[in-house]
């Protein structure tokens, strides 16, 4: 779309989106651990003839934040558990990989062949504690001088992505920083692709969130025929980190970072999407 | 945005796409029973200074298919069965809606105070059948000669909207009448708001799908550094109902169908994003 108009949106009626625009920034090169990663975006930013507006909400994936984090974890320095070692006659997984997702997690819910359910210590229940052996760059990672096996005699595959310590805070510190530099304050979504309990594929949702409605609370609300409105919360944070997956593709495209133009955001944080213990109806 | 730009995404990559427009189209009047969604879309996207082109997707709220597929249940009609009563006094919800709630299902998993999760007959895993009694317009239905006192003294309250009968015929049908009037082929989606197991708030889902790929294989695919890819499917259509719920809103402000430009898409249905029986973990 080239550069994003703004004039539209910006006139449109505040509680009325009637557009949305959504561009994949490019230029972003392979992220490693200590990145500036509010310098990266906003050379993407200007690589991908864009300019941030107030208002505007950037969604970043998961993994470049983990990245630049230093979030990356050589299993070859990790001794599974006795725990670690029973699931993995159960779960066709590395054993080191079980003892890192379990120590990311407070409750195992399921345990099938190729998937562990959990929920990881930020309150997300979800497949394998959300670590990736994908798209990870070893190339500036020092190798270290321990003996052990290779997955899949496979160098890169000893490397396990874990999620950002503080999603929410990484969030703020982005925010925080894009909004020094230039000006502008803008909100930002952290997204990762989740598994369902009962729909196949994953989509993305958000694991971290700041300047942006987590959850819309539509209690009281009149409905078209102004009747009370029954549905009473909509998860916008998820519904902006899915429509920002739609163009960061999952596998060799590269496109981590999305600039959505067009909503009128509040304020919240991941925790708002998380269903507390309970209310829930399925653990 | 004005017209939506085509050169963009028409010029890109296939592999890669970097923007999504999203508009929601105006000028849609209250849908009744026995209306022409078509005439009604291309008369939208005229109003809203649109052009349907060959690639687009046109996301179509479940409520307006229902509404003009005659899906409007008159309460008073129906007569709650010896498990709606028992049902009700658990849920606090009215027998006879918990009547056509069973009759919709073909399993009740979950029952609380305020909500019944069934296997809806259509493969969906969700909270009531996703039977609402919000946003139903009456002007146009007779009122029937029955003596039932209304649900909370409401005379619209009376009516509960099923989901359409075939979603995903509905969708082909809407996509074949509109090439047949336009001469342009757009994918279509049918979308609804679901709640989700562990996450608070609904998000938009893709109840019917004809035109658009709802489930993205990534198997085999490289990831960035060349690697098999691990996440082996993405839940695209899914991610467009999201989208596109985002400019819908959910109460009084009417915005039923959304167009979405710049997407790439295959095709599919569906029911290739509902999780097989036999692979679920949680029923």
């Amino acid at each position: 779309m080239g550069a994003m108009s703004t004039t539209e949106s910006m006139s449109a009626p505040a509680a009325v989106r009637r557009n949305l625009h959504l561009v994949a920034l490019s230029g972003i090169p392979m992220v490693r651990e200590g990145d500036d990663l509010c310098e990266i975006i906003l050379a993407a930013v200007a690589h991908s003839g864009e300019k941030l507006v107030s208002g505007d909400v950037l969604i970043v994936a998961q993994k470049i934040v983990s990245k630049a984090r230093g979030q990356c974890i050589d299993l070859r320095t990790i001794t599974p558990s006795a725990k670690a070692l029973e699931l993995a006659e159960t779960v066709e997984k590395d054993a080191r990989l079980i003892e890192l997702i379990l120590r990311e997690s407070t409750e195992v819910l399921r345990v099938r062949q190729d998937v562990i359910i959990v929920a990881h210590r930020l309150g997300f229940v979800m497949a394998n504690a959300g670590i990736d052996l994908s798209n990870i760059d070893l190339s500036n990672i020092d190798q270290p001088d321990i003996d052990q096996p290779d997955i899949d005699g496979d160098e890169d595959a000893n490397y396990a992505l874990l999620l950002p310590e503080d999603p929410d805070a990484e969030c703020e510190k982005i925010r925080h920083e894009l909004k020094e530099r230039s000006g502008i304050d803008i909100g930002v979504v952290m997204n990762d692709s989740h598994g369902r309990a009962w729909r196949n594929g994953t989509v993305g949702v958000a694991i971290g969130v700041s300047g942006v409605q987590a959850l819309a609370d539509m209690r009281g609300k009149p409905d078209l025929y102004g009747r009370a409105f029954r549905i009473t919360q909509v998860g916008v944070a998820d519904e902006i980190a899915s429509a920002a997956s739609l163009l960061m593709g999952q596998s060799d495209e590269g496109l981590p970072v999305v600039l959505m133009r067009g909503l009128q955001t509040g304020d919240g944080r991941a925790a708002d999407l998380i269903r507390p213990r309970k209310m829930d109806l399925f653990r």
